[in-house]
């Protein structure tokens, strides 16, 4: 008998997400637990394990008629399941895969967060229909995740798509979270986007309407819409890196679709449109007709991913 | 009947090269035959194959032991064996493979020759026992290959590991080959040292052994060698701009090896004493451990990569 469901598990800092979905990619119900952290992170995974069994017993489903679950989380995930460091949850070094089919006897895939969101977003949202995909997520920090034929590109050590950490600015005097300076997420990232906002306005005497309110990566896209010139110059500074950045992607990987999500495209195209010309300048000419796309699943495409994560290609 | 016998094509600008091997790896006889470019390049498989089935009756080979055919091409080929353009061969877009099949009727396989390279060196070469390797061929340009999972990234439109067309450079003024301004081949490559090399020598005073000679990257390795300062800065340009390329590349594929190869790579380790540091600055923490490797297979990695490219992982 073919399985009919599958489990996609998205583990935060702060909650776990979890869907049922059909193989066909319907989702059928979603819900959330809360992280619990304390002790090593120890609960979290018999946590999940609990909540998927009791939604098997509330909607009767069978073991042999789920395909198995998959999961993402906050830190690098190898190819065969294990994580290295999960520092947000209290996490070091041991197989998420074996340990999660020890509780639930069921096939377990898990993938890093980012990684498994790209997987989401090509399967049901906006790299829908692409094999070829780089998916940047803008948010506290930049995420990626870079799928070649179809597959995530996890990584030797399970830095894979950690392109929020390519070096783009020799002269950057402020440090990034990984210890380095000048990496894409001190520009192109919602903090990014808030310091570079602040420093333009305190070196410029410059009008603005963003000197009457909180700099946000929200704030400095919506002044952009309504034209002020401040605004634009923080956007061109987010769009110049990141689009650099881009470019360098598009020589390695050759993607059909690059595709843009997380908190800051909320802002729409204006974020493909800053980013587009120096995209477009800089990148090898084999790859210079790659489409961009707003990624569409938003906060769902963890669980999306980590469902398609085990039903494969 | 298993298959005994593997053959790899690595056809140049000037020379076609070919190899027979067992489907371990040894190599049994290499030979070459001239590229006949003339007439858009039609001969050019015809030839490839009449001399393949040359070598089959001298050795007494029959087809039933012939895995197939690895085929190296210089241009952009995808994932279905076709190339999309090779100015260098006169060829436009055509299936190689099923061109190639259709005359020798033995199952074909054809790619990028940096990429085939790339597989070649992984193999039997420098990158011996890794799974997740960048390939760098420093020579009149900047080539590339990566693989990942044992396979190599041909992209979506064959421009996959493209790498020396990264820009790393935004005040460049000379143009590239490609078109574009401030790409890696334009600083390591060994006509990008020369250009440099030229460039320092004019613009400085200093005394220097490469005042008396021909600029070129042996040249200008083996002043380095000798304690020359002058040469010293010309390598840490074309170090600084490789080692920053190398670590953006890292941040998206993470691989286990980097391994250096083509003409430039003859000087030795020298070349990457000056990549190394600038890798290690800018790199994400994850990848900070990768291994350098120099190539070992020199003209031969081509035939090698197309062997294996046949026989699959």
């Amino acid at each position: 008998m073919m399985s009919k469901y599958v489990f996609g598990v998205d583990i935060g800092g702060t909650t776990v997400k979890l869907g049922l979905f059909d193989v066909d990619g319907t989702l059928i119900d979603k819900w959330e637990i809360p992280t619990r952290k304390e002790n090593k992170g120890e609960n979290i995974l018999p946590d999940v394990a609990k909540s998927i069994q009791e939604k098997m017993q509330d909607k009767d489903i069978a073991k042999d008629n789920v395909s198995g679950v998959g999961i993402g989380v906050p830190g690098p995930v190898d190819n065969e399941g294990i994580i290295h460091k999960a520092a947000n949850l209290g996490w070091g070094e041991f197989s998420i895969k074996d340990t999660l089919e020890a509780i639930i006897d069921m096939p377990v895939m898990a993938g890093n967060d980012a990684n498994v969101a790209a997987l989401g977003e090509m399967w049901k949202g906006g790299a829908q229909g692409y094999d070829d995909v780089v998916m940047v997520t803008l948010g506290t920090g930049v995420g990626g995740g870079i799928i070649v034929n179809g597959k995530v590109i996890n990584g030797s050590t399970g830095a894979g798509g950690e392109i929020g950490h390519i070096h783009v600015n020799d002269d950057e005097t402020d440090t990034c979270g990984c210890g380095n300076k000048g990496c894409l997420e001190q520009y192109s990232s919602a903090t990014g986007i808030t310091r570079i906002g602040n420093k333009i306005l305190a070196s410029s005497s410059k009008s603005s309407v963003l000197r009457d309110q909180e700099v946000s990566a929200k704030s400095v896209f919506d002044a952009v819409k309504a034209g002020d010139e401040l605004a634009k110059e923080v956007a061109d500074v987010y769009g110049k890196y990141l689009g650099d950045a881009l470019a360098q992607i598009a020589c390695v990987v050759n993607p059909e679709v690059i595709c843009i999500g997380g908190g800051v495209s909320k802002a729409g195209e204006v974020v493909i449109d800053y980013v587009k010309p120096h995209y477009v300048k800089n990148v090898f000419h084999g790859s210079r007709d790659t489409k961009f796309a707003l990624a569409t699943l938003g906060n769902d495409a963890g669980i999306y991913g980590a469902a398609k994560l085990v039903l494969g290609r």
